[in-house]
């Protein structure tokens, strides 16, 4: 049901205070976070291996994790170290350690075979203080499956509906034009202008009364949505035939998501947003902020209403539309990854799931 | 598990206001209703046949419904007529349509065949603004099947005992005395006299010391109850020989109810009780109201109880008595229309249950 | 899945009012208990036959009870002795009767079969009253299976990591040493010496610097924890080779609990926690048990939070340890009255559980 082998985001980097043990669950999975004295970031199973309390209710003492059940100690490897009261520790006492990684602004967990875990795989996103850009970060909970979500990310014809009052607004051309989409290795690149946009609010006074607007995303398994909207002056649509703009923007707005999955019915939805640190003051960053904030809680309440109608007859068929084009391809995709996923792969010492 | 070819009710007619899309289940489905500029209900699967966006968030635009996550416009008669930046829409490309009435005080659906829908099988009930009486009304939910309502219904022998000190007090007779049943095509007639009854309370002032009581009510599939209690003076009942009293009450009122399916465990029971706008003022109309949902509150308690036991053991039989003879000829009733709405039925185009 | 031919504990006998009708369910079986007027405590299925009303909506008339749904009346024997307008009551009108008795502060039902019922097999304990100690006690619901919870009173290593700032304060002992275990018919006894103790607050005024501990407890099906903590004179351990102490002890506390099974996932712990009468005053006892009831929450966030895990992945092998011996041998125990249990026995008139 899930893809294993796929580095998911657990949280913003700045979620994991050192001195405190955080929990957090991934497809399935407890986990348990970390920093040992260096900074780094440690993810173990939260589930002690004797009785399965969770050592996110531990103890952390150095860069090693006591449960305070019974007080098995174990090493930021995963290994029991310490069984109280008994001098010999099986082999078979530890807990699983997870491959983590932090890039960009956010901590990467990789819940499949160590083994295969390459940082180098991982998205390149921006760091929430890269000197470049002003940025502002949330996240939303969502109790509705992932994938949902990442149908909504991959067909943007919604803002003119869904949004029609905010991220949308004044902009139909995101349901009547299709955009270009690239197949990459593990998702879809999705390119389009909007020409003749009329801006509104501060970015009318920024940018004057009509500009061509490049909107280019890449969206990433499981859900990795790195966005660029770059407007320009009228006309560079025109003279771009098409295709990416030939000279710097104007304005360059970033948006950066996370989707993960962290059960069949709850995901969590990560979100930056922001421009180039000369292009927007941070009261404007303030309200462009608060309506993408708004924005979300549109979508929030047709998925989970979605959600509840596929539930309540969940072998009805949907009815495909040319609007489906981003959705079904990477649909695809996801099912590709779930067959290789499912083959058989190297054991991994003390880090395989215990369920295959 | 539901029978389909039945007039439910949706709501009270004056729930449903123009301009408003309402989100209303039936025996598991979900439909939007809302008003066409001329003022006739329309009632629409409440899903996008798109990706099952519920339309009852999307937007009246005249008398079409658009859905609005992707933009799909819906005609009243549930066919899509729009579908941003596509021009063709394939046949497929709609939501079922209901066949809806309003009749009495009540909008009833029905979710079977359409071909099968005649307003004129729908029980007769009165208005609430009838001139010729005074009523109120209200609604309550229940977490709990229909048929356990139902059962309360068509067995007031309970008055004596839920009811004690509210519909049924000072009348042991509810419990003592077995009332006259009659088939009725779709339900039962349920007839008694109540002789020798003291009054209380107004109804005294107004009646005197004693009574005879005729309750006379047609119970009809899913749970229309539609009740006369008429008050006469002493030897009526004796006069009339056990049959319908010869001569007009001095005090006629009226209780009419419906039991709608929403799911396995939730049903929606509406009410509105009165009498005869000339045997009633409006204060004394607000205490016998009251009275009448005090009633209703102890139902509930004892029915959700009841639910919650038999599905703590689903297979453990109740022990009948003779107090069961309406409930059980009821449930006779609504097996042969279960086993009658299995059978094979005509098509309707586009109005069919995807799930039979 | 449940051991039936086994005393449980309903609730402290004080719970029970006489006047009243006290629901409350025991192995997913609704039991309606009240007082008749000599005072004796009778326990009956909380569901009428008739309709499943539960009885515990209903009234007591005398040592009768009577269902207010349609007015059945049962005798404290549990046979119906009364239906409303029916002359006949079949043999088949009753309800079940459950052993019940009350023995030290608890009462106990006997879900099983009647015939095997023996109060003599009740443990003893304590009466709440009793003039020779002062205790205070109370309850706490636990949404989890009763059996983690007998893990944890038969494996009090977890003193010093769970509580190790309440009721392990100080003392390593508890995970560092295997107590001596002795198989009861039903049972374990569990005892050990601690030794070297510091006391801490009013018990070190009392009791001086240094003590030795004795814990002895005896654990009986299906959660009977009674035990003794004694303290002694620094030495009285060595003195007594490992074995109960030999003379009397200066402070002696003692903490009685009983774990309930209700449901699956639904447990009631009850505690009783004080000491010897002369050993104690009320404010300080106040004290005692405030700690005492901090520990158990500290329990009880452990406990759900390990429910929660293990059905995350009911499949999961825990890691054996030795601090297991207890909850090993126990659990062995149970399986043994489980497979004896479900063998055929004699059936009690009126009495049987429905569902084997």
């Amino acid at each position: 049901m899930w893809v294993r082998n796929a580095w998911y985001v657990a949280g913003w980097s700045h979620e994991f205070a050192p001195g405190s043990i955080h929990a957090r669950t991934l497809i399935d999975q407890p986990i348990a976070l970390y920093r040992t004295a260096d900074g780094g970031l440690v993810a173990l199973e939260d589930r002690c291996c004797h009785r399965f309390a969770p050592l996110s209710l531990g103890r952390l003492e150095g860069d090693d994790l006591r449960c305070m059940y019974h007080g098995l100690k174990f090493a930021s490897d995963g290994r029991c170290i310490e069984i109280p009261g008994q001098k010999l520790i099986p082999q078979s006492a530890y807990v699983r350690r997870y491959p983590v990684a932090v890039r960009g602004g956010w901590a990467w967990v990789w819940p499949g075979d160590a083994a295969l875990a390459d940082p180098a795989a991982i998205p390149s996103s921006l760091a929430l203080d890269d000197p470049g850009y002003r940025l502002k970060a949330g996240h939303l909970d969502y109790a509705a499956h992932y994938l949902l979500i990442d149908d909504n990310l991959l067909d943007l014809s919604h803002l003119s509906f869904a949004h029609e009052k905010t991220l949308g607004l004044d902009m139909p051309q995101w349901a009547d034009d299709r955009p270009h989409m690239l197949e990459l290795e593990r998702g879809l690149r999705v390119q389009r202008w909007i020409t003749g946009h009329t801006p509104r609010g501060f970015m009318k006074k920024q940018l004057g009364e009509r500009v061509d607007v490049w909107n280019s995303y890449d969206f990433l398994f499981p859900g990795i949505f790195l966005q660029q909207t770059s407007f320009h002056p009228e006309g560079t649509a025109h003279r771009s035939g098409g295709g990416a703009p030939d000279r710097p923007p104007l304005f360059h707005r970033i948006d950066e998501q996370a989707v993960t999955p962290l059960s069949a019915r709850a995901s969590r939805y990560f979100y930056a947003a922001g421009a180039r640190a000369d292009d927007i003051e941070p009261d404007r960053l303030d309200r462009l902020f608060a309506v993408t904030e708004t924005a979300f809680g549109e979508d929030k309440a047709l998925i989970e209403a979605q959600q509840k109608l596929i539930d309540l007859e969940p072998d009805r068929r949907m009815l495909p539309t040319s609007l489906d084009a981003g959705p079904t391809r990477f649909r695809r995709l996801v099912d590709s990854l779930l067959t290789s996923d499912g083959a058989p792969t190297g054991v991994g010492e003390g880090v395989r799931s215990a369920s295959p």
